[in-house]
């Protein structure tokens, strides 16, 4: 059975956090002790479906914002559990996102008396198939729930704010020929050499530079896969391409989708999938609050995160938390300590101010 | 166990070879069976090395020629045993190449004193990895069973003499980049679009058409098999393509290779393998008599088979059989019956005048 003391140091519940294993559809062990420690204090009303925590404060102040954090964490790579070193917080999930999960639980069990009311989002299923995503579960269930002005998820982003996020858009673009023996191909037609215009198109694609809400989003248009071949006397018949568009947030799904069969015309184009962007919505009055607040630059999100989801439902969203990206997903995954006492100390001030 | 009778009429010969199952490993009960019908022969001399199985005459003439077959086949598919139908016998092995195997079988049972000795060559593993090959093997350890002025490998070649064969190479050539998440894409070297020159230089590729000893080679650059990609959101490393080139046999194996270097200069170019092709070798006396003899116009031969590998033992040697290439290892295999009889008839006027 999983522990949790919300009132310690934040660092050091960081690293208990670490060492809560919760692998994707393995976090019903930490979600139960989220649950305990929170229902615990009187200014919380707590809720829970499935793996999924939900506490509010109801103290009727005019705004109300949503700090969310998910549980669960990608596989372990021989980095569990974690380790202290030299100011850094070592191990699975200490940057995705145990350190932002942290600063959340801490914020919830001390801030009794908040100037803006908090809904604390304790979820599950971020890291696999979109379907079982705890966020979006509760966008069906309990879109009351998730009511408020602002969301901040608390995905590392160099404990600086990361407004919006990049949709993204995979499509597998196909050529196709006709089978014939190698030693006689004149009688066929080589799909692997039908291909070329496609990755012509693609090595010569300039991806766009767009200023979104005076965020600068950069856009990229990638193979990610290619497949053909039948056998090594073979010529194939078919040539796959998968293409991954990071598009900016200014153009929605369906317009990216639009614009890859406009690039691959006259070939075959099929939808894998996507997902949309988020606009930084940094001309939101709640947005730009918060950004003077916390005091930081923002930057714009060069991936995809769960902003999107609460953009879609229409309440503006940015990603505020402790760690470096890049060290996601990554066998030395790590978070700096001094990151997590940071992002505490700029939120607790914002959210008692 | 299987039991030939090599003196019954070819066509029925031929069906029963086709119901004699023999996929490559598992040729040894149809080679007990061959070795069986011919050491009743008293004219024969038989030898064995594994499932191969060596016959010859010895009547002192002034000239030798071989007559070889495989006895294995490519694997089933749905088309084992044979059947008989309208003129023609299908099943697996039937063009590829029993039909021959039959014709040879017949020739070594009734041809007692034939106007050259001959030596029959039936052996296993033709149609697996080239180290397995029993005719390699016999070249290796019993290189006087092979010796010969001239060798007609009984390979389905419509009835007709192919003389010579192609060289195979085929060769990897890669393309590398730099790994980085597609989200961050700028930050990477994209290995699927940097192969894109290796594949102009591909469609682009003019093949020869090469003149060799009278007759036209035609040759083939082709992509057999592309493989690049890391994951759905990873920016490629890289991305191999697999070349197959098919050369006229005016070229050496290590000619050809030097050729595919000066192609994709630049580009990481590795072998994978390869073989040698066979010049059609009409000028040579044994080759031009054996044409004039069977009475058929030599065609090159599209494709590669063990003529290679008697041309490099120093003998003469044509593809010369019953059956469609074009239907080896194909699901609706197949031979028509009067070319199992008509190369029969070929070459046993040939071989008793």
């Amino acid at each position: 059975m999983i522990t949790l003391d919300p009132e310690t140091e934040g660092v050091a519940l960081a690293a208990s956090l670490v060492d809560a294993f919760s692998v994707s559809g393995a976090e019903g062990e930490l979600a139960d002790a989220v649950q305990a420690a929170l229902v615990r204090q009187p200014h919380l009303t707590v809720d829970r479906d499935g793996d999924a925590v939900v506490a509010r404060t109801s103290t009727g102040r005019p705004q109300r914002v949503v700090l969310a954090g998910h549980l669960d964490t990608v596989p372990a790579a021989g980095n569990f559990p974690g380790r202290r070193s030299a100011g850094v917080l070592y191990g699975l999930g200490s940057c995705d996102m145990k350190g932002g999960v942290a600063v959340a639980l801490r914020l919830a069990a001390t801030l009794t008396d908040p100037a803006r009311d908090v809904t604390y989002v304790f979820y599950d299923g971020e890291e696999i198939e979109e379907q079982r995503n705890g966020l979006r579960r509760l966008a069906e269930k309990h879109r009351d729930w998730l009511a408020a002005d602002l969301a901040v998820l608390m995905e590392p982003s160099g404990a600086t704010v990361e407004a919006g996020c990049q949709g993204t858009l995979r499509v597998v673009v196909a050529a196709t020929g006709r089978r014939a023996h190698s030693a006689r191909s004149w009688t066929g037609v080589n799909a692997i050499h039908e291909v070329v215009p496609v990755l012509e198109r693609l090595a010569a694609y300039a991806p766009r530079r767009v200023d979104v809400d005076g965020l600068e989003y950069r856009e990229g248009l990638n193979a990610v896969r290619i497949a053909g071949g039948v056998a090594g006397n073979v010529i194939p018949d078919r040539c796959e391409v998968t293409v991954n568009y990071r598009f900016a947030p200014d153009r929605s799904l369906d317009e990216a989708l639009a614009h890859m069969r406009e690039v691959f015309d006259g070939y075959a184009v099929e939808r894998v999938d996507g997902a949309p962007g988020a606009r930084p919505g940094l001309d939101e009055p709640a947005v730009a609050a918060f950004v003077a607040a916390v005091g930081a630059a923002p930057r714009p999100k060069y991936g995809w995160t769960d902003v999107a989801r609460f953009a879609a439902l229409g309440i503006p969203a940015v990603n505020f938390g402790p760690g470096d990206p890049e060290f996601a997903h990554t066998v030395d995954e790590q978070v700096p300590e001094e990151q997590i006492v940071d992002c505490e100390r700029r939120l607790r001030s914002w959210l008692t101010t």
